[in-house]
C-alpha cells in the first residue's frame, strides 16, 4: 500500500470510525452473535492473491459489527469501563504508524522517555506518594494490564524475601501470598505462575463492606511464621471488581512494614478518581506500598491496553527480570545513564504507549479529566439515590464512586432474569457479581460519552423490565 | 472530541502518517538523541486545561519525530524486523476505534471469532500440523510477544508434568528446561518467572552451524534424571536471534516424545518464511511439537505487538492459566460451546488484535506475502555473494533466510568501530552479537519497503567506511 494509497483508505476509515461513534447508540450493546455465526460466514480459506480494501471494509460493516459488543457505547455499564476518546484514538494510531519498537532506550528514546515523564506527571496528578518517580529510586512503566502489573509485583516480592535466590534456584513451596476473598482473579493467576502455588495464597475475610480485615491478616500471617512459612507479598485492593471495596491500606502497610513485606496497591479501576482532590482518600496509605498500578485504559479515557504499574524501589524489579544478551548491547544501555523498560515487565518488545497516554492528557488537561470523572461519580450518586428510594430494589453496598451494586428483593432468580433480559434487549449491558453469597447486579459509570440520560433511561428501563418480570 | 472534530483530525493524523512514510529515508535511521533530551524540552507539569490538538501535532514532529529510531524505514536492518504496513495500521486503527475488549467470547465474539478463523488459516498457509488447528483438540492465540508465548508453553508443559500440582502446591526446585546456548533471553527470563529457577535451565551447546546437538540433550537429560531431578519442557529454536540457526526440531521432537517433555518451538522471525512451499523445510519435525510460536510482528507486515501461538492440547494451557470468578460468569461460557481466550495467555484484558491480521492477509493474499519474503530472502542472498567475495569482509555462516552474519576481517574493535561508525551516519542501522566468541555484524532484511537499491547502497557505504577505518 503505497502512501497515497494509505491516505485515501486512512480517511474513509476515519470516517468509519467518526460514523461509528455518531451511530453507536443504534446497536445492541452486547452482540447478538451466536457461537460460530461469525466463523461460518468467514470464507475457510484465505485468499491467494489480494483483494480490494473496499471489500473488507464491507465485511467490516456486514460481519464484524454484528460480533461486536459495544464497549464505547454510552450505555454500556457491565464490568469496568474500558473508555476511549479521540485523541486516545489517533494517539493509537501515530503510535501504529510509526511503529517503533521501544525495548531498549536506543530502540526509539521518544518511547521511552515520553513514558517516563508522564508516568512522573501521573504521580503528581493523582497525588501519589514522589517515591514513584523516576527522579528517586521507583519509577513508574506502562503494562499491558493490572494482572501483569501484579504479577510483576508478586516476582519483585519473590526474589526480594530470598535474597534473589528464587530466580536462581527456583521455589520451593514455602513463599506465601495474601489479599482479601474479594481480591481479583489475576491474584490467584499470578501466585500460580509465578511458581507459589495457589493453596500458599491466603484469602483473607473481609468486614462488612467488604474491606480485608487487618486483624485477620496479623493472625494469618503469624500462623504462617509458625508453620516455617515466609509471608511475602500482600495485594491490597483500592476498589475490588465485585463493589468497588477499598481495603485499609495504611493498616495494611503498617503491618507490611512491620514484617518485611512487599505491599502491592491494585487500583486499576479505582485509582483514576484520585484525579480529583474530594476522591483522593483512595490514596491514603500508599506511602506504605512497595508497588501501585491502576488503568488509564479504564477510566482515564485512554483506549486499551494502558496500566501503569509503579514501584518504590525499581532495582528489585530490574534485578528479577534483567538479562542481557550479547545481541541487545549497547553504548546507552552501558552508560547507565537511561531507562531500558524491557527490564520492568515480561515480554521483551513494547508498543509506544505513552503517546496515547501523552495525548489524553494535553487533550483534557487535568480540569477535563477531572470534570469527566466527577460527572461519572455524581451520576452513579444519583442512581444510588433513586434506588434507595425504589420500593422493589436496595442497594448492597452504597456506592463510595462509580459503581452501583444493587439488587431486586425477588431473590437471586429474579435478578438472574432481569439481567439477562435487560441485556437481550440490548439498549443496555449490565453484568453480575456475588456478595454475601447473593446475586448483586453491577452498574458501572464510566463510558467517556455516558451522560445523565443514558443513566435515566437505563434506570426506567430496569424498572420497567423489572416490573413485568414480577408479574411472571 | 466529537465525531466531527475526531474525523478532521483523525484526516490530519492519516495525512501526517502518509508523509511521514514518504519522507522516512531522510531520517537518520538511529535517533541521535541523547539521554534526557527529550525531557528537558517537555514541561515539567502536565496541563491544567486542555491544549489545542494542533499544538501536540506540533510537538510530534519538532519533539518526539527527533527521539524515533525508524523501525519503518527500508534502511533498519538492525536486531529483527518489526515492520508494519497500511492494512496493518489501518486494522490497529479500526481496532482502537471499536475500543472493544475480548477477554470473554461474550465481550465481543467478533473478536474471538475472527482470532480463531485467522489463526486456523494460518496454520494452513504456513503448512503447520493440522493438530494446532482450533477444529481438534489444539488452537491458537494471539500474544503480545514471544516472550510471553514461550512462557505460557512453560507453565503449561510445568503443570503437564506434575499433574498441575505446582499450580497448587508451588515449585519444588525439581524442575528442568532445556534450550541451546543460542537460545533467546526470554527462555530464561520464563524459567525465572515460573518458579523454576535459572540454574535449572540447561544450556545445551551447539554444533558448527549453531544448532542444538541432540547427543548432548539426551545425555543430560539422563543426568538429571539420574540426580532426581524432573525434565518437563524443550525449547527448540528455528531461527536464532544471533544468527538464525535452526535447531534439529526432528531429533529434538524424538527425545521429547520418548522422554514425555513439552516440547515448544520458537519460530518468531523465521517461521513467516513458511508461507513459501520452498522455505517450508523450517518447519521439519514440528508435527512432533507440543507448541509452536512465530510472530507476524516481525516479519509479516503486521504491526507490533502480534505473536501467534499454537498448541497442540489446548486443555493442558487452559487448565494451567484459568480461574473463573462469580463476575465473569456468562451464558455462552458455562455452554461449553466457546473459547474464552482470557484463559490463553497472562492478562485478563486483550485487545482486537486479529483485526490487522486479518486485514492484512487480505490485502496482500499469501501469494502476494510470499512475493514479499522472497524478495527478502533474495537480497540477503545477493548480499551474501557479495561479502563472500569481498577481500576485507567474510560470512559467519551462510544465511539460510534474510539474516545476514558477517564480520570485518579486522577483529572485534575494527568490527564494533564500524557498526558505531555506520549507526552513527544515519543513512542505515544494523546491529551485532557474538558468535564462537567473536564480534558478528548482523544485516537483517525484512521492512516492508526494502528493495535492492536499499541493500546496494547500504553495502556500499559498510564498504566505504570500512575502507576509511583500515587506515586510521
Amino acid at each position: 500500500m503505497t502512501p497515497e494509497e494509505f491516505r485515501r483508505r486512512g480517511h474513509a476509515v476515519i470516517d468509519w470510525i467518526a460514523d461509528y461513534q455518531k451511530r453507536i447508540e443504534s446497536f445492541p450493546v452486547l452482540s447478538r452473535s451466536k457461537p460460530g455465526e461469525l466463523r461460518a460466514a468467514l470464507p475457510e480459506e484465505p485468499p491467494e492473491t489480494g483483494e480490494d480494501f473496499d471489500a473488507v471494509m464491507r465485511d467490516l460493516d456486514e460481519l464484524i459489527l454484528p460480533g461486536i459488543t459495544h464497549w464505547q457505547s454510552p450505555n454500556f455499564f457491565a464490568y469496568f469501563p474500558a473508555n476511549a476518546s479521540g485523541p486516545s484514538i489517533l494517539g493509537e494510531l501515530i503510535s501504529a504508524g510509526l511503529g517503533v519498537q521501544g525495548m531498549l532506550w536506543a530502540t526509539s528514546p521518544a518511547c521511552t522517555e515520553l513514558e517516563t515523564h508522564v508516568l512522573d506527571w501521573l504521580v503528581g496528578m493523582l497525588g501519589l506518594p514522589d517515591k514513584f518517580k523516576s527522579s528517586g529510586d521507583g519509577g513508574g512503566v506502562i503494562q499491558d494490564t493490572a494482572s501483569s502489573a501484579t504479577l510483576c509485583a508478586l516476582l519483585a516480592a519473590r526474589e526480594r524475601a530470598t535474597g534473589f535466590r528464587s530466580d536462581e534456584k527456583g521455589c520451593d513451596g514455602t513463599l506465601v501470598a495474601y489479599a482479601s476473598t474479594q481480591a481479583h482473579s489475576s491474584i490467584e493467576k499470578a501466585v500460580r505462575i509465578a511458581g507459589l502455588g495457589s493453596r500458599n495464597l491466603r484469602l483473607i475475610e473481609v468486614d462488612k463492606k467488604y474491606s480485608m480485615r487487618p486483624d485477620l491478616l496479623v493472625s494469618r500471617i503469624v500462623a504462617d511464621r509458625a508453620a516455617e512459612l515466609v509471608p511475602c507479598f500482600v495485594c491490597a485492593n483500592v476498589g475490588t471488581t465485585s463493589s468497588l471495596a477499598v481495603d485499609p491500606v495504611p493498616e495494611i502497610g503498617r503491618i507490611c512494614r512491620e514484617e518485611g513485606i512487599w505491599l502491592h496497591v491494585d487500583a486499576a479501576m479505582a485509582g483514576t478518581a484520585a484525579l480529583c482532590p474530594e476522591y483522593r482518600f483512595i490514596n491514603e496509605g500508599v506511602e506504605l506500598a512497595d508497588s501501585y498500578c491502576f488503568n488509564p485504559h479504564k477510566w482515564m479515557f485512554t483506549n486499551f491496553d494502558c496500566d501503569c504499574f509503579y514501584v518504590a524501589d525499581r532495582s528489585s524489579l530490574i534485578r528479577t527480570l534483567s538479562i542481557l544478551p550479547e545481541y541487545l548491547r549497547n553504548r546507552p544501555t552501558e552508560s547507565g545513564a537511561v531507562i531500558d523498560y524491557r527490564d520492568w515487565h515480561i515480554p521483551l518488545g513494547r508498543r509506544f504507549r505513552a503517546l496515547k497516554l501523552w495525548m489524553v492528557i494535553r487533550h483534557y488537561g487535568v480540569e477535563g479529566l477531572r470534570h469527566h470523572v466527577r460527572a461519572h461519580v455524581g451520576l452513579a450518586q444519583e442512581l444510588a439515590d433513586r434506588i434507595e428510594k425504589a420500593e422493589h430494589f436496595e442497594l448492597a453496598v452504597r456506592p463510595l464512586l462509580n459503581l452501583v451494586c444493587f439488587r431486586h428483593k425477588g431473590g437471586d432468580d429474579l435478578n438472574m432474569r432481569l439481567m439477562e433480559e435487560l441485556n437481550t434487549d440490548g439498549r443496555i449491558y449490565i453484568t453480575h457479581t456475588k456478595l454475601d453469597g447473593r446475586i448483586t447486579l453491577r452498574f458501572s459509570i464510566g463510558q467517556t460519552n455516558t451522560q445523565r440520560r443514558h443513566v435515566e433511561d437505563a434506570w426506567r428501563l430496569i424498572e420497567e423490565t423489572a416490573g413485568r418480570l414480577e408479574k411472571d
